[in-house]
């Protein structure tokens, strides 16, 4: 006899497939390809000298490197904690460290949530299109996924309230050019976003990966930062009975390196000490050398490195928005990101994004995300998503030709 | 109105609650007391040069560092998991580096194969008394536990042929002197486990955590080399129809230092290809560099630096076990471990683990963790455990002869 193994795993097992877009980026790492694909930061601006220098300095402290590598509290190291505190308050965000757990990435934070908040069926709240791990981690604890439309205009707000009235578990979202959009929530939306959370009692997951890569226009206020100043002075986030609706995801993977692994949550009392006990159950801590290390980094240079992030960046999503201005067939529409890693396109509806992307691998050695993926009802056949964040302009320009030409052609042939 | 949270956790996250021996941790910080109650190793024998040194090497390497701060691909480090292949043939393990996926520690492990198995009410077979931080981690899937009995004798194996024959989704075990018993299977016993998990198709989820700390005494095979070596040639771990039965969990934590947050999980195909998507959905990977390093450090001092642990370790054992001979009072029994870092006594009837802790910490100034908490049926009231790897044997000596006499009185108040 032998054991099958799809008869023995749980229910929940069967909802992991493989990511097209993990499957896709090992098929194009050809030197020829140009690839708007990979949405992750230039290796080329790591701060590495600053990272070697900080390994080098807490093994050079005996106390130091004693509680680096040995075991450590889950909530994560607290001078970090402190200091995410403190960085969020220059930022308008009234919070405490208490309030703030230290989890690889935060990708583990979406999830935790789905773990914490989801049961078969549960109805939650994401935007059409959103980002794609959210998906992948929410889908393990078999929610009914309800989906609100995100594009140029921003959130569909009307249909927002509708699904509100409905009740959910919870609304997640990316409200600054989040992955794939690259759409930024108006305040005026974002206030009304909270009221409806309020009137309805129900969380809000703000996941703010890209936040300090802002290339133009004014910040907007986090939804955190609107939830804690609308908060009773007599009970702060960190009271057992505040009123906190927004439950907060940040990362140090684009603002510093993803290979730490290192992201946090932010979340009322009540919701965070579920979350540190869940963090104890899964993985006990994060590794404390790299937390102490990355309190080192920040601590010198966040504010100096996102600057000079933000000018390369700035430089690529200018020269792919010129690029799309300049080659795109009429038909082809995109949004205009102020900050992050993404161009959303929507193409004519007789094109599909998948068989897109296979003619244009082949015929143009250009690659790209189809966009169906991050659609939880696998609409959006007919859209695709740029990454910019790793391909220098010149080399833009250059892609961003040789597709148009692709779609041109394709567009022709079927008129 | 306000969230009532409660009402909006799913049901799994009402099994999260304090873990007692963490709480108690933070309590018993303090200089005067001996402490027998944390199981982690003594940051004195940190590989703290070598370490350093392999942080350093990688930042002197403009190619590896660039790998090394960069997102990766969620089976892990490649030349890790290759050099773990390796290294465990040299211990009579066929595996593949294919078969291994590297994780946040073997808790992540534990966490993921809950996750993969348990769905509300499956059986699984645990051992009475079990790994804590395993019952937590399986415990958030709302298993119903079935409990096998261990003891200085090893596993109940009437016991455990009668629960496999109502079938379970696993059992889980700590072969080699577990945490929290001390206690090591014999060869004879887990042939016979083996063959009956065969008999009924059930997988065995073997926790080798503390495996390289053996102090005397020949090796007992592993489950996972006695189950590789009965399969056919043709079919081994790797290929996606090996009927290998044993899913095996490692650790880097008790043999170089656990705050890099590196172990891993070997298993039959189908079950490592869906533990690499969870691996995926929950956090991505394990941090990049963390891996690099280890790798790095493992390949140079694996068998020197565990040599020298299990010198320090099993003086600190040999002077547990006299201390014990010496002074505990008749009514108390204890295992007396091959390995790992735990002695495992059992008290009078009449004495409650719980209540000689409290005593103790304010008469004797002693520590321990009460055993109810490793008995999944809350059974046990009257063991405790003792770890003694981070006391120096003269420390170790004073501690238990406190102890002892405090038991003495008690049970001579209680005559």
């Amino acid at each position: 006899m032998t054991i099958d193994w799809n008869d023995t795993f749980a229910k929940r097992a069967l909802k992991l497939t493989a990511s097209e877009i993990r499957e896709l980026l090992k098929l194009i790492n050809q030197p020829d390809i140009i690839s708007f694909a990979g949405g992750i930061p230039d290796p080329a601006f790591f701060p590495y000298d600053n990272m070697a220098a900080a390994y080098a300095k807490i093994f050079a402290d005996p106390k130091k490197r004693a509680e680096a590598l040995q075991y450590s509290i889950s909530e994560g190291y607290t001078p970090l904690r402190q200091w995410i505190a403190e960085h969020l308050a220059t930022l308008g965000i009234a919070t405490h460290a208490d309030n703030i757990l230290i989890l690889n990435g935060s990708q583990q934070a979406l999830e935790f949530l789905g773990k914490l908040f989801i049961g078969p069926g549960d109805r939650i709240i994401v935007t059409n299109p959103a980002y794609l791990g959210a998906l992948q981690a929410f889908s393990l604890y078999e929610p009914e996924y309800v989906t609100v439309t995100l594009d140029e205009t921003g959130l569909d707000m009307k249909a927002l309230a509708r699904e509100f009235e409905k009740g959910a578990k919870f609304l997640y979202l990316t409200p600054d050019f989040g992955n794939p959009s690259g759409v930024t929530l108006s305040l005026e939306q974002r206030k009304a976003l909270l009221d409806l959370a309020y009137r309805h009692n129900i969380p809000v997951i703000e996941d703010t990966a890209y936040e300090k890569l802002r290339y133009d226009g004014a910040a907007v206020p986090s939804l955190l930062s609107l939830d804690t100043s609308r908060l009773n002075e007599s009970a702060p986030l960190s009271d057992p009975t505040s009123n906190g609706h927004v439950i907060y995801c940040g990362t140090f993977s684009k603002s510093i390196a993803p290979a730490l692994r290192i992201g946090w949550v932010i979340a009322p009392t009540p919701v965070v000490q579920k979350l540190v006990l869940m963090k104890q159950a899964s993985d006990l801590h994060v590794s404390t050398l790299n937390q102490m290390v990355m309190h080192e980094v920040v601590q010198e240079i966040i504010d100096s490195h996102t600057a000079k992030l933000r000018d390369v960046y700035r430089a690529r999503r200018d020269a792919m928005l010129a690029a799309l201005e300049k080659y795109m067939p009429a038909g082809v529409t995109w949004t205009k990101p102020e900050g992050g890693m993404f161009v959303w396109a929507t193409l004519p509806p007789h094109l599909d994004g998948a068989a897109l992307l296979a003619a244009s691998i082949e015929k143009e050695r250009v690659a790209f995300v189809p966009g169906a993926a991050f659609f939880p009802d696998r609409s959006g056949r007919n859209t695709i998503r740029f990454a910019f964040s790793l391909v220098p302009p010149e080399k833009i320009e250059e892609g961003v030709k040789r597709l148009a030409r692709l779609i041109g052609e394709i567009s022709a042939a079927a008129a």
